[in-house]
C-alpha cells in the first residue's frame, strides 16, 4: 500500500502449490532451501552434481549456462530443465521440482501429485429434524427418515445396517428427532443425533509389502488433512511376497497371525492420524484400500496357497467391499472397507491405482506406467489397449541382497556421483549423516557413475586399471563409496601398491597384503563401498525391468521410439535419477523428458477412489481393460533377459 | 387287469390331495375315517352334532337328508355343503374337507391351503465344470466361476459371500474343479464340490407369539417336504406380547436373553426337521420368517421400547434381508434370512403373508381377512384399496383368562353341542381324552350352544330358569361342559334344590347347601364348566373383532351385505364353527358360504415367499399398498364397542 513502486518477486513452486516472496533477486537453491523446500545438493552449489533439477514453467527458463550444457542432457535443456544452483530469482515465475530433485525426507511428505478430483464419494452425511410419531402418525422410524431423507435431499434409501438400525430408535429420541444419516449408496450406515454434517472423513491406504501409507481426507472437501505412514509389520514373517504367502500357507494359525497384525497395524495407524488431526475415529464413513494381490487377500484373511503355487493365481480380482468390521478395522460401526480389484497374482491393485492417478488409460499416445518394487509392474497402454506385465525385479533397490544395502533411512547414501578424472566419489546422504550403508537411489547412481567412469565395462565387470579399486577381504574388487576413504586410499601406500599393478586379486602372493591371511586394507576399514556381487544384482534387477518393457514393447509391435511418456511411480521411482535409469539401460533410451516422476501414485489413487464415486467407477473398468501378461510363458524372454543383464555403452 | 368288470370307487380328498379307493360302497363318515382323515364326530354319527361338514366339489351332492337340513343352513346346503355321516361314497368323487371338520390333532399337520406356485426362488443351485488354470490361462478363482456361469446360465454374478470366497480355492482344488455354487440374486453364497444342485431348500417359518410353524421346501419342486411345530419359548417371560416387550425393556440382558431363546428353539426345530427328512442344515439355502411386528423385531434384537410405548411404532416396516448367521441361525454358511415388511406397530408380516397366501389383494369384490388371536389383525379389500387394523381381543381364544381354558392340547374340549331341549351339552375332546379344560373352539361353541338354548340372554347374562346352572364357590352360576355330570346333577338332591327353585345364588340361607361356607356341590367336584366372567370375556373378545370390522366399513363406507368373502386365516380361525361365529355376532350375519377357513395361511405366506421371487416381490408390494388404520384413534370406537359386546338374537 505505501511503498507500490516496491514489487517482490513471486516463485510458484510445483507440484506442492507453495509461493516464495523475496524483496530482492535470489539464487535459485538458495531461495529454495530457504523457502523449505529440501533440495537435493551434492556439490554444495557449484553446478556440477546435476541434482537440483528444476523445470522452468510457462517458457520462462533462461539460456542455460556453461556447467548446465555439460551436467544435463540437451533434450532436458530444450524441455525446460535447469539446475536451481545456476539460477537467478529475479522476476515472477513458475517452476516444477520433480520429486527426484527432493531429498528422501522431504519427499516421504510428499505423496504424490494429485489431479483435481470432483468430490462426489459413494458416502455421504445428511442431517435431518423429524416429526416425531402420534397415535395419528405411526410411521415406523426407519420409514420416517427414508421419507424425510427422500423429500429433502432426493434420496433413495433401501437399506440400513443392522447394527445402525439397532441404535436408531433411542438416537432420535435421545436427540430430539433432530439426527445426522450417513448414507452409503442406498444403505444408511450411521446415526448420529445433531448436525454433524460438516464431520465427513474417509482414509485411503496404500498397503505396501514394506510400508502402509495412510492419508485421511476430508471428503465434503476432498482435501487430505492427515497423512502417516508405517512399516507393515508382517516383515516380521517374511521380507517379500512370496515368503509371507509360505508362512501363511504353513497352517491356519500362521494365516490367522498374518493378517492380524496388519489389521492391527492399519487400526493403530488411523488411530493415531485420527487423535493428530482432532476427529474420533468414528467420523470415518469409508476406508479405501489399495495394495498387490499377496497383500490384499492377506489383509482379508484369504487363502494364499493358489498364490504361491504355479500357475500363481488369485482368489478373486474383483473389487470387493465389505463391512470394515468384518475385516477386524474399527472405524465408524457401519462403514464399508473398499478394495479396488487387482489384475493377477503379482498385478494388484496398486497397479490400478497408479494408472487411474497418472492417468495412463485415457492419454492419447503410448505410455508406459512402472512401479520399481521387489515385484515391478509395467504397463503398456496404446491405441489397442493396456497390457500389464509383472517382473521379479528382486529387492535390490530395496537395499537388500546388497553387501552394504540398507532402506533409505538416515546415513543411507542417496545419491552418488563420480569425478571421471580422478575417480573420487561425491556423496549425499539421508539427513546428511556419517554414511551407514547405501539405499536403492545409491546403488542405481553407483553404477551408472562406475560405468560412465569406466570402472566397470559393459558386462558390469570392474576394470582393475581405473586404478581406484580395492581389494575387499574375499579377494575381490571393490569401490570404496566415501570420497574420504578415498583420498585415505590415495595415501595408503600398500593398497596403492596393489591396484596400480592391475593386480588380479584374491590369489597373489606378491601382494603387499596377504588377502588369503584375511587381512584388510586399512582403508576399507568399515567403509560403505559396492562389490562386483553388488553390481551383477543391479544387472539383474534393471535386466527384469528392461525384459518387461521389451516384451510389452513386442506384443504391441512398437518400437521404443513410439512410447511418447514413461510414468514412473512408487517411493523408489520418485527418488531414482532418470538420467542414470536410462544410462545403465533399465529403461530404453528415450528422452528423458518423457519420463515423469510421479510419486506414491498408489495413494493418490486410493484416495482417488475414495472422493470420488465416478473415479472408482474408473478403477473398475481399467481393471477390466487392462491384460495380464505372463512374461514367462513368452518365447523370447531368456533372449531378452540376457540381452538386457548388459549395460549400454557410456555416451 | 383280470377283473376290469369290477371297478373300483376312488374318493379325491381336497385340500390334502389324498385319493381313497374302495371296493364297494361305503358310509362317508366311516370311508373317510379309515381313510386317516380325522373327521369330528360328536354325537357318533347319527347327524346331529352337524361337525363332520364336508364340501361336494363339481356338483356331486345328493339331495339333503333330513337330518342335514335340520343341522345344516339352507345357504350352506345350497353351497354343496354335506355332514359325511349322512353319505354314502358310492361313485367316484371329489370332496373338501374344511379344516373345521378335522380335529385338532390333524389340523396341526394340515397347515393352510396352498395355492399352485410357480416355482422361481431367489436362490438356485448350479453345476458347473471348470478348466484348471495354467500359467496360458491365470483366471482368478472368482471369475473363472463367474465366467462359467455366465456361459452356462446366463447368470450375472457380482458379489461373493466372504467368508464363501474364503473356503473358494480348496473346494475347487479338491474336487478336480467341479462344484456347484448356489447364487442368490447377483450372490454367490455357497460351494460345495461335486453335482449338489438337486439338494436344494428352503424353510419357511411363521414365527408365533404362541406357536412357531417351520416348513421345510424343496426348492427344485416347490414341495413341502417336512413340517414341524414348536412353542415358542419367549412364552416364559410372558404369554402376550407387551408382557415380553415390557421384558425385554427392562434391561439389555433381558432383551439378549429374549431374541437368545427365541433363536435357540428355531435352531433346534430346523435342525430336528433337516435330521427327520435326511438332509442336512447346509443344504438349506434360504429361510423366510412371518411373524407380528413384536417378535419380527424381537427375533433380530432390535429395541422395542418405542413398540411398547404410545404411539406403539415400529422400528423398520420395510423387507429386511440379512445373513442369517448374522441373527444366529444356522443352516448353509452364505444363506439369507428374509423377513417380509410388517406393517404397523400391532400389524406384522404375518398379516401380510395372510393376505398373499389367500389371494386377497388381487381378487375382486369386498373381501375381509381375519386372523384371530391374542391380537386380531383385519383388512378389508375393497376397490379402493386395502386397509387394516389391529384388534386387542385378547388371549380369551386361547384359553387363557378362562377359568378352565387350557390351550388347544390333548384333553381340551373343542367342540360343544347343547341339547336344546335337554340343556345337556355333547362335547368332543382333544385326542377323545377325559376332558381337561376347555379351549377357544370349544368356549366359542359353549357360548354359541348357551345363547341359542336360551341359558344366557342377549346381554350374556346366564338365565337361571334355564335349570341347568350351578353355583360355584364364589357363588355365581356356571354352566357344566361334562355331560355325565349333568346326569349326575339331575340326581343330586341338593343342588336340583337350588338350582329348578330359580334361587339368586350366593345370598341365600334357604339354600340346601352353604354357600357362605363355601359348600360345593358334589356334582361340581373337577367338573369343566363356564361361569358368568368367562362369558364377559368371550363377549369382550367378541367385540372387539366385531368392532374392528364395522370400523373397517364405516371407513370404507360399505355396509356387511356388500362383502364378497371373509377369508378366515390362523390356528384358532380354522376350528372355530363359522355358524357359531356369525351366531354368537363375533361377525356380521353374512351368509355362511362366503365365509372361508384356510388354515395357517401366514406360514403359507411365508413359503410363497420362499418359493417365488415375484411371490416374495408381490408380498413387499402389498405392504406399501395397505394403510394401517388406528381404532382406538377413530370416533365411533366406543360405540362400536360398546354395542358389539351383546349378543344378536338367536335366530
Amino acid at each position: 500500500m505505501a511503498d507500490t513502486n516496491k514489487k517482490n518477486i513471486v516463485i510458484e513452486v510445483e507440484p506442492i502449490g507453495k509461493r516464495l516472496v523475496f524483496e530482492k533477486p535470489q539464487n535459485g537453491l538458495q531461495a529454495l532451501l530457504d523457502g523449505g523446500i529440501e533440495l537435493k545438493c551434492v556439490c554444495g552449489g557449484k553446478g556440477t552434481c546435476g541434482k537440483c533439477r528444476i523445470l522452468m514453467l510457462e517458457n520462462s527458463a533462461p539460456a542455460a549456462t556453461e556447467q548446465e550444457l555439460k551436467v544435463l542432457g540437451r533434450d532436458e535443456i530444450e524441455h525446460g530443465v535447469r539446475l536451481a544452483c545456476q539460477q537467478i530469482f529475479d522476476r515472477d515465475i513458475a517452476i516444477y521440482i520433480p520429486a527426484s530433485s527432493l531429498t528422501e525426507h522431504q519427499k516421504l511428505q510428499v505423496t504424490g501429485a494429485e489431479a483435481d478430483i470432483e468430490v462426489d464419494p459413494v458416502v455421504k452425511k445428511y442431517f435431518i429434524e423429524l416429526k416425531p410419531p402420534t397415535l395419528s402418525d405411526m410411521e415406523s422410524d426407519f420409514s420416517r427418515i427414508k421419507n424425510a431423507l427422500a423429500n429433502s435431499f432426493k434420496t433413495d434409501v433401501n437399506r440400513i445396517d443392522y447394527e445402525v438400525l439397532k441404535k436408531m430408535p433411542a438416537e432420535l429420541r435421545q436427540n430430539s428427532w433432530k439426527v445426522t444419516i450417513t448414507l452409503r449408496d442406498d444403505e444408511i450406515i450411521y446415526i448420529e443425533g445433531g448436525d454433524k454434517s460438516a464431520s465427513s472423513y474417509g482414509i485411503a491406504i496404500d498397503l505396501g509389502t514394506t510400508k502402509i501409507a495412510v492419508l485421511l481426507v476430508d471428503l465434503n472437501t476432498g482435501q487430505t488433512i492427515g497423512k502417516k505412514g508405517a512399516m507393515n509389520p508382517q516383515i516380521s514373517f517374511g521380507e517379500d511376497v512370496m515368503s509371507r504367502i509360505n508362512f501363511a500357507m504353513q497352517d491356519s494359525a500362521n494365516a490367522v497371525k498374518i493378517t492380524d497384525v496388519v489389521v492391527e497395524q492399519i487400526n493403530k495407524t488411523i488411530n493415531e492420524l485420527a487423535a493428530e488431526c482432532g476427529i474420533t475415529v468414528d467420523d470415518i464413513i469409508e476406508l479405501t484400500i489399495v495394495g498387490n494381490t499377496a497383500m490384499h487377500h492377506l489383509l482379508l484373511g484369504l487363502p494364499v496357497r493358489q498364490l504361491g503355487l504355479s500357475p500363481f493365481t488369485a482368489l478373486t480380482d474383483s473389487p470387493v467391499q465389505l463391512k470394515a468390521r468384518d475385516a477386524g478395522i474399527i472405524i465408524s460401526p457401519g462403514a464399508y472397507l473398499y478394495l479396488m480389484p487387482v489384475i493377477a497374482g503379482f498385478v494388484g491393485s496398486d497397479h490400478i491405482a497408479m494408472i487411474l492417478a497418472s492417468e495412463i488409460a485415457d492419454k492419447a499416445g503410448n505410455i508406459l506406467g512402472i512401479d520399481i518394487g521387489t515385484n515391478t509392474e509395467i504397463v503398456l497402454k496404446t491405441d489397442n489397449g493396456m497390457q500389464s506385465v509383472s517382473t521379479a525385479s528382486g529387492p535390490a533397490f530395496e537395499g537388500a541382497h546388497i553387501r552394504y544395502g540398507m532402506r533409505a533411512a538416515s546415513g543411507a547414501i542417496e545419491r552418488v556421483v563420480i569425478d571421471p578424472d580422478t575417480c573420487v566419489p561425491r556423496i549425499q546422504t539421508i539427513g546428511d549423516k556419517k554414511p551407514a550403508g547405501i539405499c536403492g537411489s545409491g546403488i542405481l547412481d553407483a553404477v551408472a557413475e562406475l560405468l560412465k567412469a569406466k570402472i566397470i565395462n559393459t558386462r558390469g565387470k570392474f576394470q582393475p586399471q581405473s586404478g581406484c579399486l580395492c581389494v575387499d577381504t574375499n579377494g575381490g574388487y571393490q569401490y570404496i563409496l566415501e570420497p574420504a576413504a578415498h583420498n585415505n586410499r590415495l595415501n595408503c601406500g600398500k593398497e596403492k601398491a596393489v591396484s596400480t599393478t592391475g593386480l588380479k586379486p584374491g590369489n597373489d602372493s606378491s601382494s603387499a597384503i596377504n588377502h588369503d591371511r584375511g587381512d584388510m586394507c586399512p582403508c576399507l576399514d568399515g567403509k560403505v563401498s559396492i562389490n562386483q556381487k553388488d553390481i551383477v544384482e543391479i544387472q539383474l534387477a534393471k535386466s527384469a525391468i528392461r525384459t518387461g518393457i521389451e516384451i510389452l514393447l513386442e506384443s504391441a509391435e512398437i518400437s521404443f521410439e513410439k512410447i511418447d511418456k514413461i510414468v514412473v511411480a512408487g517411493a523408489f521411482g520418485s527418488y531414482i535419477d532418470p538420467k542414470n535409469v536410462v544410462d545403465i539401460g533399465m529403461f530404453p533410451r528415450v528422452s528423458l523428458k518423457k519420463i515423469i516422476q510421479v510419486g506414491n501414485a498408489a495413494a493418490v489413487g486410493a484416495k482417488m477412489a475414495l472422493v470420488s464415486k465416478s473415479l472408482r467407477e474408473k478403477a473398475e473398468d481399467i481393471a477390466e481393460r487392462v491384460d495380464y501378461l505372463e512374461l514367462t510363458v513368452f518365447p523370447t524372454f531368456s533372449d531378452h533377459f540376457a540381452k538386457s543383464t548388459l549395460f549400454p555403452e557410456p555416451k
